[in-house]
């Protein structure tokens, strides 16, 4: 395959992760050392920035503030949700995206995000064949949801699940310290997915965990709930409930929109404690059980939290950013960065290339045998599939007893 | 002063904090050094289990998970909310108390806790002394609030906030990725004092923190904080907003309570989304802005978080546990064990001892000069105050990639 001389893009899409930058060091780093790619640039809120031509010179950034990105969280180049239009609804963005890179002769297209983003990622790679413009594009995964198609697990889902399992077995050591009982139920990410709030499993595998635990895989039964939380409650006087944003009763129906409902009803509930998921279902589990109860989210706490993240989880993420470059170089096209576990006792993941096509907009479900028969719980399988993702401390520097983040410089290529 | 030689029993109380077990371990390994000191003894559920006999009997402990108590959050023998009345209300636990002394042998109390357990330490300290039982009963201060009257700070303050301002660097991240601006509220603990609160300035200092703070000791007028953060919205186009739970208006009223008004009024919300404060006000200020907003409320995680303990805050606590230990054997009773911060460019806090009659019930409040003019900021002295008590980094053992929090076997001593 012949050198493709130019310049590469690098972008970021979606929801930010804890690792997101750490994949765009390895990126950028390894896209600097390759003789053939011209120029680096980093586009501002992802493939807008392309539409926009606003790109970020890399070059021009500090290398030490590069390397800080590995231990930086959120989206250091920022993030877009912007979806495009087929080729053959509207080819406006495509044309204009072609221009832009002629102008700027870019050969090199590297986008990281989750199911979205990956489904532009593929628009762009099939438009540019058919133009007949040669460019080398690559997806590199991202998700905390950790529900993309054909590769073994996302980088992000390994720090949120780090995150969430410690910051449960904390809740559990203080939710347990007055000789009154309380019922306590968390609420975390995964609209249609389950991986993040089953990584709660990981924290009543070290033996401080929930005791039940609700994923949007299973339909949700509000009086299943209760029986089921009310009858631990009796028995232990403890009860950590551990709930998917995303959880739907039978008829499709969220259980975080029975909030509103509640809200409008004159039932007396003396303030009516509504708002996300946690708060709906303790307002519920107060009336039926007249326990005491506590709702918690995790909220954006849970994607964000570089000073906890998975050390695995942050060189995994560099290593997919660094090989989908140099897959690039050696002429490797139209893919999608992925890991596949090797067989054996030891973990071990190795890369392989899958077709963009056959991951944009695929989903990945937790499979049903990985949760328990009643449906409250995981197996396990899923400990097993789960825990060797957490492994290891990535520690940002620290600089005044806070962690020190990266600061770029984000300086913009001449339109 | 002659040696006294007895039993002694120690009591957590009120609520947990990231290292209450750290003092705990100090008063437990130091009693265990000392010769007069016959049986060391934990309460169960702090005042609550010397009035009904239930002591955990520490000899008991496996001396390598009583070490593991530095590390793990929340309060390993239990704690309680129970307010003593006044000997000469009701005499019956005070005679229940001295009782239960007599048969142990009790010689030695100490209590740690915040504001309402000094109160309850001060109490029993003054009967034991009428009474002529010789005890020597100490306080040991403790609480997130940082509100103890007489102390430069207290035990479980420096964690909390070192946890507060990384979280919020983190989310300052988060919450700026996407070209659209958004408006984030985050919402932290304090009813009454605003220490935790202003400790998200720190994340400011360190240019990633809020552009607003609300704290209670100030009016919060709800207009007013409207104008404010639109304006920064429409300059930067992201503003984030930390306030205390506690935010009262000039009529006394709690904002947190505007809430229940909102979710009976029939004006459109979309989805009442309300709940603690932070939604409530989120509520108000989407409407009222039409801005993107979001509600964070940090909950139980920020007085839990031993995985990112202030290391300072930690020792301090292991000390003072250990110092008033040393004070009793020496003959000292009656009192609170206190820092007092030493003159001098270094960060360096000596130990003082204050009456329990001084302490009890008094609350601390940030000082108004270190609040801004404008009462939405906090000024360059809190920072100065603040800034050594996050210092160092508390790391629990891991195992499994999560942390390894102690485990007590807690062995009840006959009754």
């Amino acid at each position: 395959m012949s050198e493709l001389k130019g310049a590469c893009v690098f972008g970021q899409s979606g929801g930010p992760t804890a690792v997101i930058n750490a994949s765009a060091a390895g990126v950028i780093q390894e896209a600097m050392n390759q003789s053939c790619i011209t120029n680096v640039y980093g586009a501002a809120h992802g493939i807008k920035g392309v539409l926009d031509e606003n790109f970020y010179d890399m070059s021009k950034e500090d290398p030490h503030e590069l390397n800080l990105l590995k231990t930086t969280p959120s989206s250091a180049l920022g993030s877009v949700r912007y979806k495009l239009k087929s080729p053959e609804e509207d080819e406006t963005d495509y044309k204009r995206l072609i221009e832009v890179f002629k102008k700027h002769n870019i050969r090199y297209f590297f986008y990281n995000g989750g199911n979205d983003s990956m489904d532009t990622c593929n628009k762009v790679s099939k438009y540019l064949q058919k133009a007949g413009y040669e460019c080398r594009v690559m997806g590199i995964p991202k998700t905390i949801d950790n529900d993309l198609w054909g590769t073994d697990h996302c980088p992000g889902y390994g720090s949120a699940a780090k995150y969430i399992a410690t910051s449960v077995m904390e809740v559990y050591h203080d939710a347990r310290v007055y000789d009154k009982g309380m019922i306590t139920i968390l609420e975390i990410m995964g609209r249609n997915a389950g991986w993040l709030t089953a990584s709660s499993a990981l924290a009543s595998h070290a033996g401080a965990g929930p005791d039940l635990i609700y994923l949007p895989e299973i339909d949700f039964d509000l009086d299943r709930f209760l029986d089921e939380a009310s009858s631990i409650y009796r028995k232990n006087g403890n009860v950590i409930v551990a709930v998917s944003e995303g959880i739907k009763d039978k008829n499709g129906k969220y259980i975080s929109e029975y909030g509103s409902d509640l809200a409008q009803s004159k039932d007396a509930f003396g303030h009516a404690q509504l708002g996300g998921l946690a708060a709906t279902l303790a307002s519920i589990a107060k009336q039926k059980t007249g326990a005491k109860v506590r709702g918690i989210e995790f909220s954006l706490l849970q994607r964000c939290a570089a000073h906890l993240a998975s050390l695995t989880d942050v060189n995994e993420a560099y290593w997919a950013g660094q090989m989908a470059v140099k897959y690039a170089v050696e002429g490797k096209t139209d893919y999608m960065v992925a890991f596949e576990r090797a067989e054996g006792p030891e973990y071990k993941c190795n890369i392989k290339l899958i077709n963009l096509t056959d991951v944009a907009n695929a989903e990945k479900k937790i499979p049903r045998e990985w949760i328990n028969k009643e449906g409250n719980g995981l197996t396990g399988d899923f400990i097993k599939y789960a825990l060797p993702l957490i492994q290891g401390e990535s520690k940002p520097p620290m600089e005044n007893g806070l962690p020190r983040f990266s600061r770029l410089k984000k300086v913009l290529v001449d339109q």
